[in-house]
Order: structure tokens, then sequence, then C-alpha cells
């Protein structure tokens, strides 16, 4: 435990103002959006600035046994990068530096950078960072990293982890490794690199990134459909998935609908049991052509509504009607946010079920899903001041996890376990796998000062 | 050590006929494409036909401290599955089951499958397995995931890794875990089926994956190019990756181009000093678009000639001329395979570096790349009788590789390091990277029976 003496100790190695101790200053960095009730006063907050700050602090945390909590612009919606007591919560937010190479197609960011600032950057020379999770305009690529972000693009475009070619890391004794790099292919030695996507900060703390780029997207073609039952809609999200891969499949219940109409006022169908928004961004005419088909399928299986559109703005329209759907659901109540997914296959029952749930346990639940991918974001809405609805909400979050992991699903499919899934995740891994886990986490972290209590319990005797 | 009678104990366990121990049949097992000369004669063969048989004789192996040599196909380039004096090798050649999901758009796949197998299984049901290794007709999945294989299409459609969504392993101890599954996002704990995807045999047994597919690809248009100088082949090169993604980019130099013509006397330019062979798959009329600007590209960039075909027959007969490469180079003489890659941009330096090294050398190297990804293979030719020759091959080898990281590139792109590329892995990792796979292998094997001497070292005092 250190003293105040040693954390001045640590202060001296890092630039002015980058140590913060004071309680009022740390209090913005004692939560991420997950707003974990039971987050901890840290004993210190870091502000680096640059690797060799991170590298201080991690080896001044190693020396004297203190956990780190590294985090990035704090949009976790897992409580991955909530504060503990007595923690140094490591922040990266400063660390924000873009370079695109234009000729090897990739970026090279440091983790404090937005996932928007990349996409800006990497938009100026005609060139794409896919991965869009919702909140990109406000969240790190370091946080992206950490969770392996997914988005509304991954239906064609894949997750952070297919764009990661290579890291910097800072480990857990303060060493700076440098995994994989601008190198299109190379298996040399095990995958580092990707074991360190997904890792929510439990192996080590990320410096920098090497991210693959793609050619700017082509404008979509956008689909919107309603529908009368929810087996329909996601009959239809089948139907369309294993005739063709369109660039965006979305989906919305009733429940979310009315909350984004509420919000918009844009004329949705409050009857509606369910919507899809569906994009094409093939090139011009076969756009039209696969929108065209997804419409055959969507009106085939029971569409009571099927607009499209070729027009940009018309489209993003409904796009950004899919963004505001979690804000819009906000503004009902306290919410759980979910994050199960499900095999293809099952996700009428997963939505289905979800609907019995909310029925039997009397809470609101608006589900929103990234269809294609068996996705969803089911957010459980309550009253804070209802003692017996909080309850019930609380159940009915546990009961949705129980229901998706029935059906072949995963707790979560792209936020992370951090601390809020972290009661699941022994039964969903099973007592093999979380072993495997554990090894690996002691494998590069044997002292356990990253993270701990997130994702993994801490091993007893610790 | 085991001793007969313990063989036969395991054998009890097994089928008939699953364990070989005579000397003449175990022949076949000792080798893969390596050749390795340093191959040793195992204690054991064992065919396993099920995870079961799997189980059993790891169980054995770590019971009697035995290594165990996972062999697929045996078409390793690396001397991955090569054979060691006192190891059983465990082959996984009769578990070929392939099953295929239209509606999750999954091939759930045993490792002794052929990728040409799954391949032709997807495309009953319209559905496609991108991954292929010019060997995809006698290569297996279990290998292909080994080794994280590359192929043709890498440069549009992404390596192995890309398509893997879980597995089943046999780890050290003999446990059977299943990591991932059919779920297109799944964030749960660390990325442990990323992390066996190129894990060449050190981590665990596959015994079944779940392989995601997408949709039927469409019929390319080819083009093929000339050039009088490798500069003006690699400058186009760059100058289509910048503007666009074709669905192969694939590199042969004048002596590829001479071994192929000798052949197929299909009317090669013999003079050309290089040829690049691009295909794209964009939808109809797009893809002559595509390849008419891929034209403009390579004229500008001086291309002596270039043709382009929407005749798939005949752009396949192009494709098959690049495919017989390795082939037709061996018929050259004895061949040192290499499988360095590169940062795209240092793709010219590489090829004029190793045409200079060839001729310092006085050996013949003929290069053949997947271009679009910086990923090439020099094939160095030497006469076996000639002692001096195959000394300078293998100088020339050890060149080529240190010509190749000193360029910021890999030791192997898409072969993996196995035995023939271990004395390059820690000069290529450094110390700090070496240590993090030795960790990961000691987490996951602490015995090291897995294996042994392929990729890592095996530490002193073990």
């Amino acid at each position: 435990m250190p003293t105040a003496q040693t954390l001045d100790e640590l202060a001296a190695q890092l630039p002015d103002g980058a140590l913060i101790t004071d309680p009022v200053k740390m209090e913005a960095y004692r939560w991420d959006r997950a707003n974990d009730p039971d987050a901890g006063v840290p004993l210190a907050v870091v502000r680096a600035g640059c690797a060799d700050d991170v590298q201080a602090t991690v080896r001044f945390a190693a020396a004297t046994d203190t956990p780190i909590i590294p985090r990035g612009a704090g949009s976790g919606l897992s409580g991955g990068s909530t504060a503990q007591n007595g923690a140094i919560v490591l922040s990266v937010e400063r660390m924000r530096e873009i370079t695109i190479d234009p000729v090897t197609l990739t970026a090279v960011v440091q983790p404090g950078a937005f996932n928007g600032e990349v996409k800006a950057a990497a938009a100026q020379h005609g060139l794409w960072y896919p991965p869009d999770p919702a909140s990109f305009e406000f969240c790190s690529i370091g946080g992206n990293i950490a969770t392996n972000a997914g988005g509304l693009c991954c239906v064609k475009y894949g997750v952070t982890t297919d764009y990661v070619l290579g890291m910097k890391v800072v480990l857990s004794d303060g060493r700076l490794v440098t995994l994989g790099g601008p190198r299109l292919k190379d298996v040399a030695g095990f995958s580092l690199t990707k074991l360190f996507v997904g890792s929510e900060g439990l192996l080590g703390v990320i410096t920098e990134v090497t991210l693959r780029l793609v050619h700017a997207q082509r404008r979509p073609s956008t689909l919107v459909a309603t529908f009368k039952s929810l087996e329909a809609a996601t009959n239809s999200v089948l139907g369309i998935t294993q005739k063709l891969r369109p660039s965006m499949l979305e989906f919305m219940d009733n429940p979310t609908i009315n909350a984004v109409e509420d919000e918009t006022r844009m004329g949705l169908d409050r009857e509606a049991a369910a919507m899809l928004i569906v994009q094409s961004d093939e090139p011009a005419g076969f756009a039209q052509h696969e929108i065209e088909t997804i419409a055959e399928i969507c009106t085939a299986g029971g569409a009571t509504e099927c607009y499209h559109t070729d027009d940009p703005d018309e489209g993003e329209a409904f796009i950004a009607a899919r963004r505001i759907a979690i804000p819009a659901v906000e503004k009902k109540g306290t919410i759980l946010l979910e994050d199960v997914g499900v095999p293809l296959p099952h996700l009428g029952r997963l939505v289905e079920g979800i609907e019995e749930i909310s029925r039997r346990r009397e809470v609101l639940v608006a589900v929103m899903a990234h269809a294609g991918d068996g996705n969803t974001h089911p957010l459980v809405v309550f009253d804070p001041t209802d003692d017996g609805q909080r309850e019930r909400a609380h159940l009915a979050y546990g009961e949705i996890i129980d229901l998706a992991v029935s059906l072949g699903g995963t707790i979560t499919g792209e936020h992370g376990v951090g601390r809020l899934k972290r009661p699941w995740l022994a039964d969903y891994l099973g007592p093999d796998v979380l072993e495997l886990n554990h090894r690996i986490k002691r494998a590069l972290d044997p002292q356990g000062i990253f993270n701990p209590g997130s994702v993994l319990e801490i091993p007893e005797g610790s």
C-alpha cells in the first residue's frame, strides 16, 4: 500500500499535473456508463501523456502492489473501468495522436483517441475505419480494443479485432512490448495481438495501436420495414441473411419504436411489433437490387409496411433514429442495459422470451438489436424510486441472460463482462474454460494488479 | 517414457488399428512438406477417429511424459508436424466430418477435413469458405487453423482467423473444452479461440471447429499485366491497393514465369521481369470497371502488356498458372521455400533485394507473392548434389529472412514457424515478446508435451 510519500515519488516521474489525488477532481474517474453503485474511491488518478507515463505508473503499482484500473473515455457499459478503493485509475484520455498511412492503409493511434476521430482522420484520405459502436463519437479506441467493440456495420464488416494489426502494450512489470505491426499477414509466434483485443484491461495497458483501414464506404441504400409480430420480423432477418449480406441489419421492438417516436416525432408506426432498418452499400444499381430483394423478403414475411430510399440523408435519418434509441429509452426511467446474443436462428425465441419476461415481471423492456449478428440490447426500464419495480427489473435482467444462455447464446456480444456481467461469467464459460482464463491472467499478470475483480473473480489467497 | 506394456494400455482404449507402431507404416508420418532431414522416429502413431481417441492419447502422453506431435494432412511447409524420436504422432486425418448450417451460415468441421472439402460442402448450399491456401485440395482445416493459413483471396477476404468462430480443443491434461461457437459476436472472457488459431499444435489438439461461411463469390474478372522491371510491377501493386481492393493480387518474377511457362507452354512473356495477376469479383459491370482502372494503373506504371478477360475459364487458366508455380519451380532442383512478408511500401525493396542476393550467391531464386498482402514466397533452388550450391542456397535463404526483417517484415506470413523458422523467431520477436510466448505455452501446457521444439526452443531444465 503506497503512502503519500511514495505517491510523491510517482508524481516526480510524471509531468506536472498528471497525478491527481484531489477527491473532487477524482470524482469524474470513479464511474463509467455502467454507473456501478459499488464504485470505490481511488488512491490517485494518473492522466498519462505518453507510454513513459504508463510505464512509470505500472512500475510503481507493481512495486507497491497497487491495483491499476485502466481507463479510456469512460464510456464502457459493463463497468470495466469502475474505480476501486486504493487503486490507481490510469487514464489514457490525453493520449490522442492519430497518424494515417494512406500507402499501407493503416492508422497508428494512441488509445485515448475517439473512434469517431479515427474515422474522421481516415476519411481525409478517402479511407474508412469500419467498427462503429453507437457511442463512436465519444468512445475511445483503447476501450474499443479492450472490449472488442462491435456496432452496426459488423454484420458485413466484422468487429474491432478484425481491424487490429498490432499494438504497443505495457505489461504488468512495466515493460513495453510491441505486438504485430503494419504487416497484413504475420504468423510468427502466438496470436498475442488478438489475445489482448477483448482483454478488458486485465492483461496490460495499450499505449498505441495499428489499425487496418479500408477504402471509403459507398453511399448506402436504406430500407425500413415494420411488422405486426416479432416472429415475422425475426423470420425476415433470417430470410435476409440467408440470401445476402447487408451492410446494416438493425431491429427495434415496439417499446423502442415508441420511445424513439416520442423523441423524434418522425412518424414511426407506434402499433408495429417490430421494425427493421436495413442498408446495402453495394455499387450503384446493385444496392437498389439488394434492397428490392430485401423488400420482397420482408413483404413475403408479413411486413405491414416497407419503405426504401436511395437518398443518403433520408437513410441517415433512420439510422439516427436507431442511434438515439438508448437515450430515448433512458428517458423512461433508470435502465439496465443488456448485451446478450444468440445464434441467429434463435433470435425469434430470444425476443419473444424477453417479451414474456417483461410481461411476467411487469417491467418495461425495450429491445434493440444488431439483428444480423444475433446481438441484442434489451433495456430493462424501472422507476428508481419504486423498490419493488427495481427488484423485478433486476430479476428480469438475470432472466434475460439465463434465457440467452439457454438458447446457446452469450452473456455479452460486444460490451464486455466488466464488473456488471462478472456474476454470470463462470456459469457461461464453465469451470474448465474459466480456469483457462485464470491461467492466462496469471501468466501475464501474476501479481494481479490490472483491473482486479473485473471480468474474473479475484482468486482466493491472492 | 512409455514401455511396450503401457502402449498396449493406450491401444486398449483406442479402436482396433488406431495405434500404429510398425516402423514401415509409421514412415509416412515422419515428415510434412518441409522434409526436415532431422525428423525422428516416433514411438507410435495414433490415427484418432474422434475426440475420445484424442483425449485418451493426450492423457496417456501426460501420464508418461511423452511428447505429442499433432498432425493434420501433413502438408505443412514449416516442419510443424515433423516427428521426433520417442514421440506419439497424433494424426486427425480420419476425423473428416463436415456439417453445413445454411441458416447460421456456419460449418462445423472436424480437423482432418480438407480445406477444399469444406469449400465443396459449403458450395452445395450456395456458400463459400474463403481462405484458400494454394494447397487447398490437400491441406486440412486443422492445419489451416494451426498455422492461421492464408492464400490468394486474403487480400480482400482475410485469413483463417477471420473465419473461426469456435472450436473444441483437447488440453494438455486431456480435458476437452469448447471455445466460442456459432455466435457472430461473443466477448465473454479472453479471446481464447483466436489464441489457438496460429498456435501450431503447441497449446492443444483441435477436435472440431466452427467456421463462418459467406455467400458464394461472384464470378471474377481477371487481368494479367507484365512489366520490364520489378520496380514497375511493385509500384503498380501500390497504385492498385491505394485505389481499390481487388479479390486477388498475385505476383510472379521472371524465374517463376519461366518455370511456369516451361510447364504450361501457355505463351507467357519469358522476358518480363514480373507479372501481376489481378481479379475483381465486384458485381457485373463494376468488376469490369475495376479491372479497367487496374489496367490504367498498370499501363501508367509501365506495364509492357496488359490483358483482361471476363471469361471465368480463361481467368482460371492464369490462376492455375499461379497455383502450379511452386511445383513448376520444384522441377528445377531442390527448393528452400520462403514465406517472408513486409509492409506493402517495402515490397519493391524486398523483391529487388532478393534478386541481388540471388545474383551474389549464384543461386536461382524464384519469387511468387500474394503481392496485395506484401507476403512473398521466394523459392531458393539448388542442385542437391552440389555441396557448394547447397551451402550458398542456405546462406541466401537466411539473408532473405534478414532482409525482410530489416524492412520491418515478418519471418513468416502464413506458413508458420514450425521447426524450419524457429532459429529466426527469437531475434524477430525480441526477448520480451518471446518470453510472453513462453509464458502462454507454460500456462496452457506446463508439462510441455505438445510439439516440443517446434516454434519455441525447449526451455533449459525442462
